[in-house]
């Protein structure tokens, strides 16, 4: 890799999961479209079928119309091969299939524990955690030995756990997770903008600070062009108590949508700006405030998201995969809003950016434990994220947010040491497991099983 | 006060609660069985006859049979009077009656809510809260203007939310909370000890480290002459997991005793040793663990202490006041074990003591947060008491403890602002309230209504 | 003020010390071409007739070739005039005249002692700390009273010890500290990189990482285009061990100037760029190494700068002044590089920037002092300067960094005490002070002696 | 070793440095006399010759007048040997000869430079610092391997040096470091005691509160049956500001002796007690203060200590060993007042005690960095020993004592690193170096080159 006339020339990514049906061809589409950058993809999937049809698709965009740059996109078998060399680790797997995925969501439903993603925290995110762990451990092994000094970014679920495994792995990686939620909590505060400002905002133009962990985000500061949006928000808290309307995209047709209303009890409760889906701020809470029953979600007017319909949504996007590849459909460069091409870009020198990011504390949360993953606004320089300080969690959302760090601090331990116990106390005193011990026992041991495929080095 | 060969002369207590039937007339024992301080105790009661009896009565002890010291005792109508010239203050007083303690205790039943204690967090200790940090506050302005030098020893539940108003009302203030819960779990470990070893250990042969807050206090070491405990209790918490037989005293008839079972699963669970009554632990576990109901708690064999039994046993105690102001009962002098008197004896440089201590953390658990009140030993010697080392909570019982002790910082706030809505936020996610949160609200504010003739400054 | 289309409208600025000579036209010249923002500054100085001077001369930039913006500048006779409603306050003052800096910088000299600028620490620094921070103090109770929310720019040495004392005496202050020596520094390494890499740089494309206290700070990364720059500074280093040629600009003619060979010498001891001129670094290491006397000086190739050319330079400037006012030298916009405006402009929400700026430790250097003032990089944004987290002070500058910010912090507090005592001390264990403790003695006595007019509420 | 009614029968001692003339002695002396332990002691040396005549010595010691306990010693020839299976390892040795000792007192007074003792910082301690880290890696890489769960009780100078190379070696270690100097600052406060109060006190009735580094510690409270002893050292160190008088044991005959003069300086400029001999504290402060010259020191009634003195004084111990070993003179139980066999009982369960020790900083001195090696008092219980908070460094005193931490954190790393010049940084910027940075470099040259002989694995 080179910098010349302000351009990097030859830079190697290497893409993890990279048989991705959806979230890859985004990726391809915003490096098609950055005019400062070229190089390789190198796609590593224990896919390799789905690796290959990428690398067709992906070579597919250098032609596309609005591309300003060429990518070498290539298939391989081996991650040695994706990572020596690279510059960048892109991680984006889904670990199991979305048959675990299944057990983990809808199998607490039996104990009357309801969970709208259960990839996180909960019953769900920690039983996740258990396969995922182990295959970032063995990730992080291969960066240690392939590529030690390449920028690693995570977007795997449950995002804390897995940076938190990294690092526990190979203490000297480079890497960081990146979300998305909390720029959604900034379209938010846009429409709120154009309602009560008359005026056309940007995301970028929403200027915040986020404390917090990935996913139980909050905001304890937002503004607009120097102007202070926390009174309006208020405001708007009020106006839209019982949510905001919303005609087509609605959260009734839409399991990932929301009309905010969790969101806005909880600036109307703390004071503080949740900056996450309601989907996932609800599962942070205690299990009977949001996610009592299916009525409650439906009068919180938020959506469990079934795993069936990720079971079908996979189907249509296989599909689009095959005609992708047979040309049936042409590969089009959109925007994606992903901040990972323009990330990538600041660590190699080219822009400067502050953006939120999950990395270990070092202090810019002073009152959560030093090394836990937490989410804050970081610089992005020539080789450097370093985190900008945050400040504490306000006392008043202390109590949320300490227990679900603390719990994952925890759920981190036991997993590394693959300690059935230990993970099941963690289980067992999570928010949303609201049933007797006896129960979260069986639940437990039932949900374990569903998984256990994956988890070969525990001592089932 | 002066000291001359080795004693301290003209010592004044001010005590604060001094009308007490019960624990008043163990203070009188202990002091006068110590033979290097006199002086006088200042006793101050807004149930001014109360502190009048208790003038008698403690001056009777004077003559008692091994009486090794005078003190000249004397009720006083003003705290002002008491305060004045005081080398210690004590404060013990029960906030509000047994009525609003029956309900702090008993109406969240209505809701499914067992409580065993209720006077430290969950609804119960959020609500005797309310009452009664306004107490300490204006308790810590007298103190800053009459004796701002004076050493303040609280005894009042619940005590970390008590020595928390006092340090945030007068900063300056030489304030510890002193607790006996881990002198009981150092008993039962001198049973084991006798029980395993063949030897009888007093409660001072067992050293411990105790981190956490006070009433789910843990123990990170414990030993015996040099001789490592922790391997004998885990064969011990193996051997009694369904608890330790007890024949006369046990937890059926006596509902401040238990069978240790809570204690014991705990080790099994965490590996460390918890150390407070079965009582108190079950109330900072996630409310399904040991007091989902009636039988669970008959099951894990502690007890509910009714407040009907306390409304009983204040009766006898008047009965006893009686008794013992009439000659009818002589006063007799008992070791009490309360460390009080020895902390006092410290204090003035008499001896050395190392002990626990509730007071604010200024780094000796390194994972709580700075100025939350912990509890771990402490250094006391002449006018200091000086916190040791603790370490850090370990990462097993991280989510449980440092749960609490952020609830505790955010009621700590809530109160202190008379921030009625923050209060339920604190309360409603309290590990107890198993409830919805429509029901929540319902319940605190009945629980308020019960006792709101104490909370004249909230805006109710 | 208000935000309308991105401009802010009114804004008000009090420059106090508003009567300067010099570097107020640069902030006028600046604020002129700044297309965004305009208002109105409120001059304050103790010599009003310069203020008024100003008021005139400020005006007329509104008509200069290349104005962009409108502001309307008024001399006021009073503090409370300047400050009411202003949305910032610049300080720039001189406290005392070039009498009391000619006996801070000079009269050390009787003891071997030679000061290449002696306005930061040093025998210099710590007696003009001594007549400032009163200054300072005062200016901060009044921010209290009337603009509690502006936010405050200081440019006065000493720098740290301003800074520390608007904090300590309004803590609520939004204050932060400008200088720009690291700019220098910048500039430096643009050279370097034109020489190799042939590519022309502005001090914009070089990001640093500055660690330390202002005018001894160090640069523990830099980086041009995604390019590390220390392998080439360290060739560069050892290039010009001798320092960095000079033709007309150079350190012989002009006081201000060096060849650099103290920062080139300091690097090849310790590895870490040393980001400020010469003339400071020297005075912040043991007084042998680089100010033993005029000669070591010389061989140093850097200047000691003697006040009476800065009694000259004001003459010139007065006279520059004159000609200004009376319309014989026209007024001339110049971007002067100064990032004030720039600052001003981000904290409104026009832009964001990250830039180094002196502020309390927060924890962005952890192995400082928390509460010390420090300088890091920091993100400017809407009403809000956060610290990013620069990372720990290098073990092998530790020695020389903690002394100088520990001595400041013993400074601070003995001038805020008014303690004579205290205040030697600290002045007798600075590491200029090569002198036996008795000549320290003679040296501080006739030091203060000449700067008492000053010292009017010292116990002298 | 197993601790039968209350005694340890058993305990293994290595004791590396084993062939001492004089401390040896004494530490068998005082295990002679402790009437709850028994066991071995492995006596390990270079010479083995040495450690065999402290072999028969140490064996006479159980047939003593007033012994009280039996103690196997026996001299090893392998470090392996000695270690394994040791509950205690205690570490006294010369590292080196008198000869290099010579060197690195007296070849700095060539330019100027006085050293008291020239064994813990200054150009003598960081040249004894360079042959002696290596001998403390080799030992704790030999604790790690043979006795790990050993503690380990360093008395070797330069005593932060040598602590921290065994932790950095060895992070698991359980080692402190042992130094009597506060000993002897309660032993003054005792004669103060006797004068001002008419009372024999014991050094145990002095309560202090140690906080800072080995050799320059400082007390921030002390006091003797809860006495205040503070207002009284200050009347004591006017009314002998000119030194304590002493009849015969007076500090020109005795190398180690003073009149407390500097203690007494230190006090007035301060407030805080230095506690420590003034030899050592000397040479803490700047060069000029106290150790400007042969006559500075003469005025302030201390002592250089001469290498001379040393071998002389060897002489006489060799000639002592002879006799000893010969039965010429016999063996006598005195107790040394160490606190050695004290912490050796506290560790092993058999007592409390309350002492200070040098051990790496978790916090216990808030201001210091974490991980530095720092003395205050702690707890010693059964196999812990917990520091006792101490509180920050008073900022007075704060310059003085970062100075000293933070140039031994840079000496650590750069000797652990064999790095050369990274030691001549820290050596040019010692405050005893107040020659010119060329000087300081022949010197350390010179230095170097007279202990080459110790110096194998740097690339000199």
């Amino acid at each position: 890799m080179k910098i010349e006339n302000g351009k990097a020339q030859g830079v190697k990514i290497a893409y993890i999961g990279g048989g991705s049906r959806g979230w890859a061809w985004g990726l391809m589409s915003d490096l098609a479209s950055c005019d400062d950058m070229n190089g390789e993809v190198y796609l590593y999937d224990i896919d390799n079928e789905a690796s290959k049809a990428n690398e067709i698709i992906g070579n597919k965009f250098n032609d596309a119309e609005g591309a300003t740059s060429k990518w070498n996109y290539k298939a391989v078998e081996t991650i040695k091969e994706a990572l020596t060399g690279a510059n960048f680790v892109v991680i984006s797997i889904l670990p199991g299939t979305f048959d675990e995925m299944e057990s983990d969501v809808h199998t607490p439903e039996k104990y009357g524990i309801y969970q709208s993603v259960g990839d996180t925290s909960g019953p769900g995110g920690i039983v996740r955690a258990m396969r995922t762990i182990p295959m970032f451990e063995e990730i992080a092994k291969n960066i240690e030995k392939y590529s030690p000094d390449a920028w690693v970014i995570n977007y795997t679920n449950p995002m804390t756990l897995c940076v938190k495994a990294l690092y526990k792995t190979f203490p000297k990686i480079k890497a960081f997770g990146c979300c998305h939620e909390v720029f959604g909590t900034q379209g938010l505060l846009c429409w709120m903008v154009e309602e009560f400002l008359g005026e056309k905002a940007t995301k970028k133009d929403i200027k915040v600070n986020p404390v917090s962990v990935n996913h139980f985000t909050w905001l304890t500061s937002a503004s607009y062009h120097g102007i202070d949006l926390f009174p309006y928000y208020e405001k708007y808290c009020e106006k839209y108590s019982d949510g905001l309307p919303m005609t087509d995209n609605n959260w009734m047709n839409n399991h990932f949508a929301s009309q905010h209303k969790v969101k806005f009890d909880l600036f109307r409760k703390y004071g503080y700006i949740a900056a996450a889906g309601d989907r996932h701020l609800a599962e942070f809470c205690p299990g009977k405030w949001y996610l009592e029953s299916p009525e409650r979600v439906h009068e919180m007017k938020f959506g469990l998201t079934p795993v069936s319909w990720r079971k079908q949504d996979l189907k249509n996007r296989l599909e689009r995969s095959r005609k992708l590849l047979s040309g049936e459909e042409e590969v089009k460069i959109n925007n994606t809003g992903e901040e990972g091409v323009t990330q990538m870009r600041a660590l190699l020198g080219l822009c400067d950016l502050v953006t939120n990011v999950n990395i270990p504390n070092e202090g810019q949360i002073p009152n959560l434990p030093l090394g836990a993953v937490v989410e804050t606004n970081a610089v992005f320089r020539s080789d450097s994220v370093r985190p900008v300080m945050a400040g504490p969690i306000p006392n008043a959302i202390y109590p949320l947010v300490s227990r679900i760090c603390t719990e994952q601090e925890a759920v981190s331990d036991a997993i590394a040491n693959r300690d059935l116990e230990a993970i099941f106390n963690a289980f067992a005193s999570d928010p949303l497991v609201t049933c007797s011990l006896a129960d979260a026992r069986k639940l437990f041991d039932e949900m374990v099983e569903n998984t256990k495929k994956y988890l070969t080095d525990y001592n089932i």
